[in-house]
């Protein structure tokens, strides 16, 4: 009997529930300390050698700097979108060159929207539209600056895409972006028939993604064919547990209580957080259309998607998953020439394929 | 210009590649080391809200005692193996009783397998069949013990399972698993139809599974209808970026160069670790079944399970992830009451329902 205890320990991990007395050791020594929080110690992560090179060097950069200074004032949040997008803008011709890509600016619904145009339109997507909400924790990326992710779909995916140039704080709060997504939606559905048509954006656009359906729903308006969510913002109130694990492992949002939770604050403007419409994970999700989200091991959001995968996967929704290896936050639309770039986007378009036109 | 360069480091996080002089800031402060591997400072780890209790209470247990200790002699594996598996014996009754399961010992193809057998067969289930391959790291689980996972698939899918015993060593080495699971496959064939037939175990049964694909392929024999390799050791030769950023978060496998390691070595007897038949990730994965991969956030495993993922996609097969908050290797099996379990068996019927009998 005397080695039953660590022979439990060992063994049983890989098996079922031992018994009570067999899941907490009788006498745990130091480096096994009792249950409750997990005690990690400090680590050098290595760059993980199985991403492309382009993806090793997005995982190889540092944390990004002031990630956890943000802008105390109105006029602060609105010179740090500016700068954002001023570097922004500075890479698009050069992508939209390689993607082979037209921008067009535009109104639809009374809202500023970008038309983004492949070159070559694929034949059996000649009817489709993709609506797509970019990304920035409901503050970032103004104007053009919220196309990159668009461009990429349009390219990789030979789709047209509606891109929404929503309001954004300080010169409009919650719901504002949502009530001007949903302007550029019931526009559009004056003249696609919804089975031709998706919604896509990454972060506070997974976010909106989400809450535009749950929106049109309660309105009792026509759901897209599909959506693709990516690494979306489903829960800002705090639960999740990549916010922990994957805290300053993520070099994109790098940990909680930095810039993104306080853009969506700014956003929110005081609004209940638990609001599905800013928290859709606890919205209700029967009837969505089917659903493909998007993360990475290393994302600060991975719980966030997981969890929302598992709820929609619950609600009876055809949802689907991808998680690729070693990226943080959004790193799937940051380079275009990594070909998990492409593989992305290839799956969310095969994906789109699949549901539309149905 | 004075606020451009915080303002892209901050801003240009949600956009897309900023240019090469944004990507690496001029002049990283202090918080922001040059790129190369990650500093993560010493954390305590809460246990995650959103979890079941049940889950809640895997997750807050210690770290395995002993985890970087393993055996050293042939003789000290097989006294751990017998330790770890009369522990499990002792749950297995209440399992049986709480699902409803019924377990048969038999032989099949000359190799000692146990029937575990549902006491209601869902009426569409009644002429199909699943073979099951345990987990152990190659070495663990002898007996009546590999039953768990087994008896979960049995009761929530309500499908007959035949549970291989493969030979494990010290009794024998690589490749006799597989050639024991090979032979049970070869003498189901007999008398089912391959297209009424799945193939699934988690861990080094995750790897089996793979590998029996392989093998078949190889062999020019009927494949499964279906597979679902849960947090499969699907590379053993140390890639895997959740290696690094799971270690000491993940309570069962706990960290490389552990007992699982050693076990898997001590299995490979010598063999090149980069063999398909020991590392299935680096095999030809063109052709194969539909795929239903699970892990869970704080899986040690959760980049070999992501990575097969997206090899799997790569290579054009229909393939599903699902992937449990918090949940750290194979926690979807150690307790039957936690909701979650339910669920991610439940996902696997569904999966099979969905291929089986075409």
């Amino acid at each position: 009997m005397s080695k039953l205890p660590l022979g439990c320990a060992i063994a049983g991990l890989l098996a079922f529930a031992a018994p009570a007395a067999m899941a907490q050791p009788a006498s745990p020594g130091p480096a096994s300390p009792g249950p409750g929080p997990r005690e990690v110690p400090a680590r050098s992560l290595p760059v993980p050698t199985a991403p492309s090179p382009q993806v090793q060097r997005l995982i190889a950069a540092p944390l990004r700097q002031g990630w956890n200074t943000p802008p105390t004032t109105p006029e602060g949040w609105r010179a740090l979108a500016e700068a954002g997008a001023a570097a922004t803008r500075l890479g698009l011709p050069g992508l939209r060159e390689r993607l082979k890509v037209d921008v067009e600016a535009a109104e639809m619904g009374g809202v500023k929207v970008f038309r983004v145009t492949p070159r070559e339109i694929r034949p059996e997507h000649r009817n489709r539209l993709l609506i797509h909400v970019h990304g920035g924790c409901y503050v970032l990326n103004p104007g053009e600056a919220g196309l990159p992710e668009a461009i990429f779909m349009a390219g990789f995916g030979g789709f047209r895409v509606v891109s929404v140039d929503y309001r954004m704080p300080p010169e409009a709060y919650f719901p504002a972006a949502l009530d001007d997504a949903m302007a550029v939606w019931k526009a559009a559905l004056q003249t696609n028939d919804p089975r031709n048509m998706a919604i896509f954006g990454s972060s506070a656009g997974g976010a909106l993604t989400l809450e535009m359906v749950l929106r049109a729903k309660a309105e009792g308006l026509p759901l897209p064919a599909a959506i693709a969510p990516g690494t979306p913002m489903s829960d800002v109130t705090g639960v999740g547990d990549s916010f922990q694990t994957n805290g300053l492992v993520d070099n994109v949002l790098v940990a909680v209580d930095g810039f993104c939770d306080a853009a969506t604050r700014f956003y929110a403007n005081g609004h209940d957080l638990r609001d599905p419409l800013l928290s859709p994970i606890y919205g209700d999700l029967r009837g969505f259309p089917p659903t493909i989200l998007t993360t990475g091991t290393r994302d600060l959001l991975l719980s966030n998607t997981v969890r929302m995968h598992r709820a929609l996967r619950q609600a009876g929704v055809e949802a689907a998953l991808q998680v690729f290896e070693g990226q943080s936050h959004a790193h799937y639309y940051r380079d275009d020439t990594a070909p998990e770039s492409r593989e992305a986007f290839t799956e969310i378009a095969g994906f789109f394929d699949r549901h539309l036109g149905k």
